[in-house]
C-alpha cells in the first residue's frame, strides 16, 4: 500500500508539473495578447473608434468553436472563456479610452457630486479631460459663480430632493447651457427642467448602482427634453464609456420602472422581512441551498447591504407606485383560499396559464440562469 | 479621410491577425493541458481518488495570481479564467471516473426509474458499471421479480406518491436490501421506509433537478435511517461522482426546506401571478433591465418553464408549509398601513431592523451576486 501510493504521488507530481507548466505559458500568452490589445486601444483612440465591436467578438468566437471542435475541447468551454477574456478586454480598454473625450475641455457642473453616483460621473468626465466642477450640499453660496459660462449641468441627487434643486439651479444657468438629471423616475423632473430652463434638456438614468464600476454594456435609459441635437455629444460620450443607450419618453420609462424597481424591490423587502420574522438561520440555511437558492437568497441579502434610503425613494416615490404595491397584496391575498383549500387543482392551472403567458421568456430565462448558475458552482 | 482609414484598416487588421495568432496557441495549450488531467484521472481511477480536490485547486490558484502580479494581467480576472478551467477540467474528470464504482456489480433498482430525475440516476449508476433495473409504473405486475437479489431499492416517484409506494415494495425487498429514497420531504417517507423494511434504510434529497447534467458540487442531504454503515458505499458513490454530502435529522431537513423551497417557490409564483395580472410587456421590459433585473426576472420565467405539478407538490406538501405561506401573506398585510400612510421612515426602520439581522450575510450576498452580474454581463 505504501509503496503503491509512493508511486502514485511521484506520478501525479510530475502530471502536475506538466500542468503547471502549461499555465504560465497561458499566461504568458494572456499577456502578450494583451499588449496587442493595448496597440489596438491606441489605434482606436485617435480614429475615434467605440471599444465594443460585436461582429469582431462574435466572428472571433465562431473561428475558436472550430478550432474547438478539431480538438478535444468543448466549444462551448472555449466560449464561456473567450466571453471572459474579451470582458476583460474591453474593461481595460474602456479604461484606457477614458482619456478619450468628446468633447474635452468641455465645462461639465455636477450637482451633488458628493454623492456616490455624481463622484462617478465627475471621475469618467475628468479621465476623458473635461473641466469638472462640484456643486455640492454646502456650496449653494456660491451656486452663481460655479455656473459660470458651464455647458453641462447634471443633477445627480436624492430623487426627492430632484425637482427643488432644478428650480433653485435653473436660474444660474445660461441659455445654451444643456439641463440633464440622472433621476430613477423621468416624467416629473423632465417637466420641472423644461420648464425652469429654455435652453437644452434631457433626462437620463442609469440602470446600475456606483458599485458596478464600468459603464461596460450597462444600459442608460434617454429621455428626450428640448433641442436633442445639441445634447448628441453627451449621448455619445455614454457610448463611447461602453454604455448601451435606450430611448424613450419619460412615460413609457416611469411605467416600465415601477415593475422593474419598485414592485421587484418591494417584494424582496417584504421576503427579508419574513425572513426575519421566523429568525430563520440564515447560514444552516445556506448549507442546504444548492446554486438556485443561494442565488435567490443572494439577491434578497444583497438589498439589504445597500442603502435604505435609496430603497425608501424609489418605493415611495409617487402615489401610483404606491398603489401598485397595495394591488401586489391584493393579488397575494387572492392566493389565501387555495391554501386554505389545499387546492393543489387550482395551483396548476393559475401556474399553467402563467407559464403560458410567459411565453418563450420562460425559455430564455431557463438558460440564463442555468448559465449563471453553472458560474455560480465553479466559484463557490 | 480615405487614405488615413486604408492605413488604419490595414492596422489594426494586422493586429487582429496577431492576437489570432495568439488565441490559436491558447487552444492549443489547452487541449495540452487537457490530455495531462486526462492523465491525471486514469492515475485517480486506478487509486479511487475523488476528483475535487479543494487543495491544489486553490493552491494552483493562489500561483497563478502571483504569476499574474508580474505581468499585466488582473490577478482577478486569472482566478475568474482559472476558475472556469477547473471547473471544465472536473467535469470532464466526472465524465471519465464515470465508469468508476464503489460496488460496481451491484444491482440497483429505481422504482419510477422512467421519470426525469430516476433517469439521471439510471445512467449514472449504469455509467459507473452497476446493474441497474427500472421499475415504471406499468411494472407492478413483475415488481416481485424485479426485486429479487437487489441489494439497493431507491425510489424516486412524486412526492404525494413516496409513502404509498414504499408501503407496496417493501414486502418485495429481502432483509440485506438497503431502502432508500430521493423525495424533496423527509421525515414522513423515512418514518414510513424505517416501518415497512426491518433492513438498512436511508434517506437522500438531491438538492438540484435532472436539468443540471452533473452532480459536480451539487449537494445532497442524508437522513440516515437504520445500519448507516451499509449504506456507507452509496454515499461514497454520490461523493465520487462529484456531490457534496450534507448530513442531517430529517425534521431539520424539513424545517429548513420549508423556507428554502415552499416559501422560496411561493413568493416567486406569485409576483407571476402579478405581472400576468397587470399584462406587463415583458419584452419591452428586459430592453430597460440592467443586469441585476434581467437576473431577477430570469428566476421567476425560470419558474415557470419547469412543471407546474413539481412545484404544487413542494407548496401543498403538508399542513404546515400551507400555514407558512399563510403567516407570508400576513406578514405583507401588515406593510398596507406603512403604503397608505406614506411612511418612508417607517420603511427605513424596518430595513434597517432586517439589515442588521442579515449581518455579514448581506456583504457576502452582495460581493456573490456582484460577481454573477459581471459574468451575465460577460455573456449576453
Amino acid at each position: 500500500m505504501g509503496k503503491s501510493n509512493f508511486k502514485f504521488d511521484n506520478d501525479i507530481l510530475a502530471l502536475r508539473a506538466r500542468i503547471d507548466e502549461i499555465d504560465g505559458q497561458i499566461l504568458s500568452l494572456l499577456d502578450q495578447r494583451q499588449t496587442q490589445v493595448e496597440k489596438v486601444v491606441k489605434l482606436k483612440k485617435i480614429h475615434n473608434i467605440p471599444v465594443y465591436h460585436p461582429a469582431r467578438e462574435e466572428d472571433l468566437i465562431s473561428k475558436l468553436r472550430v478550432q474547438a471542435n478539431k480538438t478535444n475541447l468543448d466549444p462551448d468551454f472555449m466560449e464561456d472563456l473567450y466571453r471572459l477574456i474579451l470582458r476583460q478586454s474591453r474593461v481595460k480598454q474602456i479604461d484606457q479610452m477614458g482619456g478619450k473625450g468628446v468633447r474635452p475641455d468641455t465645462r461639465v457642473l455636477i450637482i451633488g457630486g458628493e454623492g456616490q453616483m455624481g463622484q462617478f460621473f465627475a471621475s469618467l468626465f475628468r479621465k476623458s479631460g473635461y473641466d469638472v466642477r462640484i456643486l455640492g450640499k454646502k456650496d449653494w453660496k456660491k451656486a452663481k459663480q460655479l455656473c459660470e459660462n458651464i455647458d453641462l449641468a447634471l443633477i445627480c441627487v436624492p430623487i426627492e430632493k430632484t425637482c427643488d434643486i432644478i428650480e433653485q439651479i435653473a436660474p444660474f444657468l445660461g441659455p445654451k447651457t444643456i439641463l440633464a438629471d440622472l433621476t430613477s423616475i423621468k416624467a416629473k423632473p423632465l417637466k420641472k427642467m423644461l420648464e425652469a430652463h429654455p435652453g437644452a434638456v434631457t433626462g437620463l438614468h442609469p440602470l446600475f448602482g456606483p458599485s458596478s464600476g464600468s459603464l461596460d454594456k450597462q444600459i442608460v435609459v434617454v429621455t428626450a427634453g428640448r433641442d436633442s441635437d445639441q445634447c448628441q455629444w453627451l449621448v455619445e460620450q455614454m457610448t463611447l464609456w461602453g454604455a448601451v443607450i435606450v430611448p424613450c419618453s419619460a412615460e413609457e420609462h416611469d411605467e416600465i420602472m415601477e415593475i422593474v424597481q419598485t414592485l421587484r424591490h418591494f417584494a424582496t423587502f417584504s421576503f427579508g422581512q419574513f425572513l426575519y420574522e421566523k429568525h430563520v438561520r440564515l447560514e444552516r440555511t445556506l448549507e442546504f441551498s444548492s446554486p438556485i437558492y443561494r442565488l435567490e437568497f443572494g439577491m434578497v441579502g444583497r438589498l439589504f447591504a445597500q442603502d435604505a434610503s435609496l430603497y425608501s425613494e424609489i418605493i415611495f416615490a409617487t402615489k401610483q407606485r404606491r398603489q401598485l404595491l397595495k394591488d401586489y397584496i391584493a393579488s397575494l391575498n387572492n392566493h389565501l383560499e387555495m391554501l386554505e383549500a389545499n387546492d393543489k387543482d387550482l395551483f396548476i392551472e393559475k401556474f399553467d396559464t402563467i407559464a403560458q403567458w410567459f411565453g418563450p421568456f420562460s425559455e430564455q430565462a431557463m438558460r440564463e440562469s442555468t448559465f449563471l448558475i453553472n458560474k455560480l458552482i465553479e466559484r463557490f
